[in-house]
């Protein structure tokens, strides 16, 4: 037997290790200080009543024989395919039911539908980036080249047909820059897509915090991308589903090459290697959809643009170029004064005694840059904010 | 983009779809006819009322800020981590809790962990099999070859010296054939694969029906077993979660190859591709381990296990050699007469009524047996066996 080599090639990640530590250490150095973090790119907020309800229901169903429910389908209930299929209908995208497959998270299809691709296609990865698209190609031994995402581009790069790639991924609303792509720019990567048969890798975790109708919430809503394009999507940050695990994923049907179906092979990828997600949480999400959960989690959100619309006033206040804030939990600030990430890092800390985190640990162009992100508590943020306030414009 | 030309060489399999189109048609031609289904690889009884008490106190804590649970650790959290722990020490195995990971079940580990080796690898699989060890070896092309599970060896095929395999299947109590492997005999396939190098993957899924102190209920029972076996385990059979989807892969730290080490790859692919199993599901899974929920589904295994026996004492007074019915909920019995699978699942169908599954749908070997299932209801058990015993004491 032997091992894959390829994980030896893995980078192991020490950016939230080394966080902890520094807040470690500076909080055993300085216990009169409160130490406000924003870099939690988690949420806070429990989950909603009618997810609740949900829940405790499904539960007093498998209590009893009559209603008890053992192996569903690996693609995930009907009732919750509808449910997706007719959100997706609300904003002009036509899906077919079997084009729509429910899984724990958006992590693990992301991870685990690049089997479908030969070993010899080329990934092209924006930088900064999300680490798990880098580090999943990685342990597949694939070849992988960077778009630059930078100030000048605004952290969303566009296509280069100099460039040749086969896999491509797009993060939008970005994580970390909370940068989000225009129906018309999406454009321009659908037509290169098309016009090179590549593949777009479509991370649309964030979709929920769009407002702007010129912005897309699913690349679907672009002509052309049913032929090129695979969209993954979560619950996660659209309705606290961190903990309870759902999301689904878009394998349009127009999606072939070589006799071969990405629908079809996705579908039996799924059904030998998943044995689906648990009932009581597909009820949970189908909840999301009704009338009450869409009210409440529409509140949870505002919650949280609420944080983001105040980090990012602030920042305009202050003069320090961000992207994000908007359509996005996340702000993607320039480092003040041309300090690096770390720099910035270790100045907020000892001088504010806020956390956040550097951009340099999200890649090369991360540098310089720095992330502060809405999940934190109202009361935190606002009192970050002033802090910062006071620093910067002293 | 190129798709991965692999999974052209999937077999589809028809055999649980061609069960339900006979028996449809059956049915269909027959309508006064009461269908007995013993075909059923799923359980019926509801979940153990210990395990529904943990779900909805954990939902009520993902109700309130100050309890929700948002992202938890890949690999799950300590409180089920050491419950799986305690569980393994009471047979002896003493386990580091890093060496056992929470997954959301046997079928997604059993597919995903053949990411950790390479492609070169050769694959020893049983024949008659669980479909999963094949299907995802071909999807990522690699070599298989088999093993003869034959009546000459009871379904139980022991290593043979002359053949060299890199990654070796054992699945015991076995599905479909319901034979389990000794620790002696165990012991035989540890020293096979450590003398040749290889990995062992063990599905110990069913183990929770091993009654008999010589049978393996851990291939790490076995001295030796723990530099050449990776378990994969599941609450699904032994508590109900077929539904619900919970299970756990223990991966040894004294695996290792070439600066390796398959546990700290695995930990790698689970927290890169995978983010946990729900918080909800690790407390009904935990619950599964206090006083009650042991007791609870004590009973729920009983009552299958009486299923099992009865099937099994039907078919010793007919004379009809099997393997299984005891430590196992599975029979897998040889069709009298010398009929073919087919042939034996319409003769069944057409006199008495009975649905079954075919042993050929589960590879060469299984022509000419018949696979019945102990989860069904006793009433339905009980008058399948009567109804077989009238057909075939004729």
């Amino acid at each position: 037997m032997n091992l894959n080599k390829n994980y030896a090639n893995v980078n192991d990640s020490y950016l939230f290790s080394t966080i902890a530590k520094k807040v470690a250490a500076y909080s055993a150095d300085h216990p009169e200080k409160k130490v406000l973090r924003l870099g939690i790119g988690d949420v806070t907020l429990p989950l909603a009543p009618a997810v609740i309800e949900a829940l405790h229901s499904a539960v007093d169903e498998m209590a009893k024989k009559e209603t008890f429910r053992g192996y569903g389908p690996e693609q995930g209930y009907d009732f919750l395919r509808d449910s997706i299929a007719a959100y997706y209908k609300e904003r002009g995208v036509e899906l077919d039911g079997d084009e729509i497959f429910v899984s724990d998270g958006a992590k693990s299809d992301l991870g685990n539908i690049i089997d479908l691709f030969s070993q010899d296609n080329v990934v092209l990865v924006p930088d900064p980036v999300y680490p798990v698209y880098v580090d999943t190609n990685v342990m597949a031994g694939r070849k992988i080249i960077y778009s630059d995402a930078t100030e000048a581009n605004g952290f969303l790069p566009m296509p280069d047909y100099s460039v040749d790639a086969d896999i491509i991924y797009i993060c939008s609303p970005n994580n970390p820059t909370g940068a989000a792509y225009t129906k018309a720019q999406l454009k321009e990567w659908v037509d290169y897509a098309n016009k090179k048969g590549a593949v777009i890798l479509y991370d649309a975790a964030y979709e929920c915090f769009i407002k702007d109708d010129e912005l897309a919430k699913s690349i679907y809503q672009v002509e052309g991308a049913k032929t090129c394009a695979i969209e993954f999507c979560s619950f996660s940050k659209m309705a606290g589903f961190t903990g309870t695990r759902c999301g689904y994923t878009v394998v349009p049907k127009s999606i072939t090459k070589g006799g071969l179906s990405a629908n079809k092979m996705w579908l039996r990828r799924q059904t030998t290697k998943f044995n689906g997600v648990p009932y009581i949480v597909q009820r949970a999400a189908a909840a999301v959809f009704t009338p009450e959960g869409r009210k409440q989690i529409a509140e949870n959100l505002a919650y949280y643009e609420e944080n983001a619309k105040l980090i990012a006033n602030t920042l305009k206040e202050l003069g320090v170029w961000f992207t994000g804030g908007e359509h996005s939990p996340y702000i993607w600030l320039k480092c003040p004064g041309g300090m690096g990430s770390w720099e910035f890092f270790d100045y907020l800390l000892e001088n504010a005694q806020v956390v956040g985190t550097p951009g340099a640990g999200f890649g090369v162009n991360g540098e310089g840059f720095f992330r502060l992100t809405a999940f934190g508590s109202k009361e935190v943020t606002k009192e970050a904010m002033e802090r910062i306030k006071n620093l910067l414009s002293k």
